[in-house]
């Protein structure tokens, strides 16, 4: 039996407040359309009170959306929540995503603040926030640099005070893959009532590891991943949805299973590129326009016997045609020759040889 | 007291191999110059029997570079290695690089061979190999999905025939950052003279784990790190040198160092992506465009306040002149405050809420 992995796609949120990357109501309508379809299990729409666009835009997604949850982002003031409940006013199913820093970074230079404090706050800005919507998700901001015992005190209070998913996000990306699987761990063990709510991880990618500590932290105990399509995000940008997906789909042996159809994740990598104006570099993982284009004469010879010699992944798994065998200075006889073939030519050895 | 981990670049041969990043031997050079700037170890500097052109660039950049290792590739073949040695005569420092397949795709689709005949063509490539330089580094292609045991069986062989560098690839990029120390460590533990050698991590991204899977094999005794500038490379690419070289720089606690001056890394990674024509995504950790850029307006509020809130890196210390706080939609006032003083405007409480 496997266990379910939430997507929680923050494309539209924490993908759109990159520089460049504003997109109008309309096309934030199209693209949550467009991961509705791909399968994504909640849509963090925007930060409702941080513009009048991003308001609009979590009312028209939550009006236009059918079964995924609507998430909107607020800090831990209530107006940011008052305004972030009025905007899911049509959501089926409304989240509110609400949260404080904890780490010395945050709680000292930040918040001028003290960690008991914080810990008022966190248990405040959830309960006001379940006077609004049942679902209600708290974030711990640099939960990466936060130390585990007083995080734990933090995630244990918010759960009492109601919170049904609680978000450990690594902020400034700092974490290694075992330290990050190492958090998750001691709060598995260490936060009375935690197997009742939902752990997420939200990773960014400041040091590429990403992706490598959203699946740490997975196989020690969360079950909603926070991503972005392309990874895109704030700086090096956020957990690349298609990254997480297809190692869960490759690596059965994990038990994990997601929502996503597969097959439409070139689609919607495309579109959101476009749309946002944030190419994708060839050599991107699943999705860069290098990422099945076998080039040297060895791994074109091993691709053309087997597939599996140096092909972990179908492309046509992820919506893409075809592996593509190109020709370059160190393309070998069995390149040659395939191309030849798909061309009509046939050519024998000593011909080729030439 | 750290330990080294050497640097050994592949940008010029698992970079260069990519479709569309051809260089003409004068290019490679200027690029091996500048990655003896950067402080790379070792060079490798092109696949001699593959082409005119790589035979040539081998032997221009042996003739170019002065301390680092000058490093050629062949398959376990006589004649693949005899040319290699020639390409290297002027290298101060030669270095081949040998190997064959392991992985049961290998073995079985690709050379329809047993494990036995595999196990025989390493040893003998290592030997013939050993006629010609003292420095012979063999690599178990698709380590990465070859059984434990088998491998340490093969790596205690070549290490028998004189081996000084054991290179462990991820070929296709599939293995889990667990999975993959795990096998460094399996290796570490189980075979005989493994303390008298260097081994040697070559990940591929093609799931987005490649550096975390050269993190955790280091963690696990791997002293030497394979990796290209951009992580560019065949598919997905080849881990980034930016990020492992950061990673250990960042975290000190690991006790590793290299030898990369890392206040080059951004002028070196803007010559690779230029002359190669392989654009870097603007989210691409360390050398992206966005990679020190902060938007939100509670990042941009936090870094304003104090840097570290948010960033985990100098700019500076890879070469970038600041951070970036760049105005956006969801930019607040402290953002907007920072904007206007720097240009010479300031404007008080009131003014700046309207």
């Amino acid at each position: 039996m496997s266990d379910k992995v939430y997507i929680f796609d923050t494309t539209l949120r924490d993908g759109e407040q990159v520089p460049g990357c504003r997109l109008n109501t309309q096309e934030k309508v199209e693209v949550a359309k467009k991961l509705e379809g791909l399968g994504v299990d909640i849509i963090e729409a925007g930060f409702p009170v941080s513009s009048p666009g991003d308001f609009t835009s979590v009312v028209e997604i939550s009006k236009a959306v059918t079964w995924p949850t609507i998430c909107a982002l607020t800090r831990a003031v209530e107006s940011d929540i008052k305004i972030a409940a009025e905007a899911l006013h049509f959501a089926k199913r409304p989240r509110i995503h609400t949260g404080i820093g904890t780490s010395p970074y945050h709680i000292k230079y930040k918040f001028n603040s003290t960690p008991e404090e914080i810990l008022e706050r966190a248990v405040g800005c959830v309960k006001y926030a379940k006077k609004f919507v049942e679902d209600v998700q708290f974030y711990a901001e640099d939960a990466g640099r936060t130390d585990n015992e007083y995080l734990a005190r933090v995630v244990e209070a918010v759960i009492k005070a109601g919170a049904t998913v609680v978000n450990i996000p690594d902020t400034t990306g700092y974490c290694l893959p075992s330290e990050f699987g190492e958090k998750i761990k001691y709060l598995m063990e260490h936060v009375d009532g935690i197997h009742k709510v939902t752990i997420a991880t939200h990773c960014h990618n400041d040091l590429g590891m990403a992706t490598a500590n959203t699946l740490s932290g997975l196989m020690n105990g969360a079950r909603q991943a926070e991503v972005t399509i392309n990874g895109i995000g704030e700086r090096a940008g956020n957990t690349s949805l298609e990254e997480v997906v297809m190692i869960l789909k490759s690596h059965s042996e994990l038990n994990l299973d997601t929502n996503i159809n597969s097959k439409k994740i070139a689609s919607v990598s495309r579109m959101v590129s476009s749309m946002m104006n944030m190419p994708i570099q060839p050599n991107k993982a699943i999705v860069g326009r290098n990422a099945f284009a076998h080039s040297s004469g060895i791994h074109q010879d091993g691709v053309l016997k087997n597939r599996e010699s140096y092909e972990i992944i179908d492309p046509k798994d992820v919506g893409i045609d075809e592996n593509a065998i190109v020709l370059t200075a160190r393309s070998g006889r069995a390149a040659l020759k395939h191309r030849l073939e798909s061309l009509g030519v046939n050519m024998e050895k000593e011909a080729l040889d030439k």
